[in-house]
């Protein structure tokens, strides 16, 4: 220990208490299980009698009756991602009233969220304990706010809050559709979105919930996903945003030739593998590559008549129409990143909404994370020891939330599919020594996939033995390394404070890595 | 108060304390909230790892791993109703390993469960914490227990549940079907047996969680009522029971002309109130009489072009054949009473599982039985103060459960429907000076409707100013109870013993009324 810091598993100097709160450094997958004798987060007991209405008339009569006050915390799920207009339109009527310190325990923030870089700077807002993207994430790393952030996993969000160390006070949700009795969905209305799975933690847990819907329909509105008996306020506006901006973004399939390569080694890989048989499943992330893959994965398995068993969400038409082929069995869908998922959801049984809690919680009896056979995963960095970085990039700006990366890194076949290097100049070393900041530990990435070849982590010699006989470019990742730093150079020491401006958690509640404030952005 | 006894507001004389554990007297409805601070229960988190298998081979295996000791808790739900074999499978083992003084937490017993009757004279179990009916009701009543029988209605046991009043130990869950991790539901399998929603309170709160099957499919069991994240063991056996024996008992309708009368004055005070009109809700026992009201009410509903907002359950094809006709737009299943009932909820999406939670718990944030226009219910006696007994017979014997009945009279307009005299002799008077238990308070109950005339409770002048101008039998209580005397005579005092065999509990909690240890049994 030195300075209050010590160095955890992934070598990584972190602290072990910040602001008079004891953290916990990672020790290792499954090393730090719940502690002894801890239970569920308690939650108050709260009659609404016959009678009673639940129906506001605005996001201020919410705001007052919800009794939120300066230091207290609030909620927000990003299920319309860069299409929503809720947490912008309840953070002004928040700032308006004066209200100050809260700390934001939204599930995301996109670029479309830039007010809340005001809120920052006017001392609204103090602290973060959510995954930030972009520009909010950059005035983290110049280290704006008063505290530093907390970015967690999407299993790792559900821990905490099912575990009391993030108490929410007043959750506000928006739904694209709702009753006055706040039963709550995401599929049906004009503004539908489809999954309602983060709403999951913040309606069991948080103190108050307010339901925020512009699609106030007759009692009861079914399906639901947030039901009534957990919704304390119905206010009902405009537009809640627009579900035609949920699949900005990353959401678009590559024609990138290097990256079809990278796709193209995923499912050679896969093929060689063991894994892909009857009951196979997976889960793809939203990157371009990721999704090359799962359309080559779904017509390999068409051609070759493999049943799957399930496909995890984000859930994009990809995956929707090897559902409707025949070719998988279920999707479980968390949260849909695009309207044909949205469509999918409503309308097909066998395409199930499920919460962060049942996909990916490592707290609980068994979550869906434990049952995967592969994730195809993206990175911003992976090093020689298969660590991921999703968070930083390698000038160390913090511009991404975790996201379901180390939850989905669990598979028993989990893949990083990067280019080699990056930047206009090409270079930037995506595969180095070290990562900038460890988000998900090496020992849970079983196969890297770059443009310039596969390396496999020596830990699965099963796998290595597999390749062997294929037709495949397989190295060790340190040349993979060597070959990166030949092309981009080796990356620069980097300049950064000693001010840790934000904490990455592992999906236990472990500190992984710390981001620290840098001195000047470019 | 006088002997630890004290009259609650009900006017019965219940104790205030019981072995040590202090009891709330009846004070009247909704002046009894959720004590100042109280939390859900607490429940403790653990943590199933990656490649961990929860699938046992035997029940005595589950029993063993469970952790089951001397005088603790147990719970079974009762959705296979008379063709149930879980419990009694559960329980022969559990005896046989000599575990004694046990709590049973069952949702309901049936004469299926008379095996149950040795378990308590040999001391297996202690306590019972649940609904019975028929034989098990009568050992109760001769005193068998070693401690007094707690009955609650459904929203009571959810409610007593997650209050933290009844802790479960281990609860064993009957499945039609399940996956080895723990999903698991009640509408697909060979032994489908429909909703589940009785189970929901077990899986949350129970600390530990064993799901019995008779169909285990492969991963995932789609779509469940069980989530994996909340099941700590599946064991597979041959059959969890005869589906078909659900609909037996009473769930036939009514051929006596007397009942039909009854039934059709129903309908004639519902055509009257004002509360039949688009956005109707309802929900009907189980009775033959409540059955006959159900059919009518739909076909009168289509007749005139009523579209109904939802139907609560115990379902039937009955209630099935309105959602599939249109003339409701919704039905919530917390437990299906028929296997055509079974069959819509697998394939109508308007039909909606839910729990018993959502349905009835008074003490969350708003149940279905809230929003409930009105309910069908039956009665074994009704006094002249509205109250209603439905838990034990004229002669004092212990032979039903509560069922839903006090919360479905929550309803804006509850019907009572009874005959009443009963007996073979016609000599028993269903309308009386005083019900020999107190099950429903007379507060809410507004109409009794008998074959010999119909009375509505006084405080409801809104419905009698509706009524005056229909063509109907009313009559103020006191005259049906007159009627009622002059055929069957007054009703003999009953000579029971003082001591205290069950407790009636209302669904906030409070005693509403005791059952005494019967002298001897004719």
């Amino acid at each position: 220990m030195k300075d209050g810091l010590v160095k955890n598993a992934v070598g990584r100097l972190v602290p072990v208490e910040l602001n008079g709160k004891k953290l916990m450094p990672f020790k290792g997958v499954g090393k730090t299980p719940p502690r002894r004798g801890l239970t569920k987060a308690s939650v108050k007991i709260k009659e609404v009698k016959k009678g009673e209405s639940k129906l506001l008339s605005s996001i201020d009569e919410a705001i007052e009756k919800s009794g939120l006050k300066d230091g207290m915390t609030i909620s927000f799920h990003h299920h319309l991602r860069f299409g929503d207009k809720v947490i912008n339109m309840v953070m002004e009527r928040i700032a308006e009233k004066g209200i100050r310190d809260l700390r934001l325990a939204q599930t995301a923030l996109f670029d479309v969220h830039n007010p809340i870089i005001d809120y920052i700077n006017e001392g609204v807002i103090r602290r973060i304990e959510g995954s930030v993207n972009g520009p909010v994430g950059m005035e983290i790393s110049k280290g704006r706010l008063k505290e530093p952030a907390v970015l967690r996993s999407h299993g790792g969000r559900v821990r905490a809050v099912e575990a009391g160390d993030l108490k929410i006070d007043v959750a506000f949700l928006a739904a694209s559709q709702a009753d006055e009795y706040g039963n709550a969905t995401g599929t049906n209305g004009k503004s539908a979105f489809g999954a309602m799975g983060f709403a999951w933690a913040d309606y069991n847990y948080a103190d108050k919930v307010v339901v925020i819907t512009d699609d106030l329909v007759p009692y009861p509105c079914v399906p639901f996903f947030i039901p009534q008996t957990h919704v304390d306020y119905v206010v009902e506006v405009d537009s809640i945003g627009d579900p035609n901006l949920i699949a900005s973004g990353t959401l678009k399939i590559t024609e990138d030739e290097t990256r079809l390569r990278i796709a193209n080694y995923v499912v050679e890989v896969l093929k060689n593998s063991g894994y892909l048989k009857d009951g196979f499943s997976f889960q793809a992330g939203a990157g371009g590559i990721s999704l090359s893959v799962v359309k080559f994965l779904g017509e390999l398995m068409s051609e070759k008549g493999i049943k799957g068993s399930f496909a995890m969400g984000g859930i994009t038409g990809f995956v929707t129409r090897m559902l409707e082929e025949g070719t998988i069995k279920t999707i479980f869908d968390a949260q849909s990143f695009d309207l044909d998922a949205v469509n999918s959801l409503k309308k097909n049984p066998n395409h199930v909404e499920i919460s962060h809690h049942y996909y990916a919680n490592p707290h609980t009896k068994g979550c869906v994370a434990n049952r995967l056979d592969t994730s195809f995963l993206g990175a911003t960095e992976v090093d020689i020891d298969f660590n991921v970085n999703v968070n930083t990039h390698s000038n160390g700006l913090l511009l991404h939330g975790t996201g379901g990366h180390s939850d989905a890194a669990m598979a028993n076949l989990s893949f990083i599919t990067v280019p080699l290097v990056r930047g206009k100049k090409r270079n930037i070393a995506v595969v180095r020594d070290k990562v900038t900041t460890v988000t998900t530990p090496g020992e849970t990435i079983d196969v890297v996939v770059t443009d310039e070849g596969i390396a496999v982590n020596p830990r699965r010699k099963d796998i290595i033995k597999k390749l062997e006989k294929a037709d495949l470019p397989l190295k060790p990742i340190e040349e993979l390394k060597e070959i990166a730093y030949s092309v981009a150079g080796e990356p620069p020491e980097l300049d950064l404070t000693e001010e840790i401006v934000a904490l990455i958690e592992y999906r236990d509640g472990t500190v992984i890595d710390v981001v620290r404030k840098v001195k000047e952005v470019e």
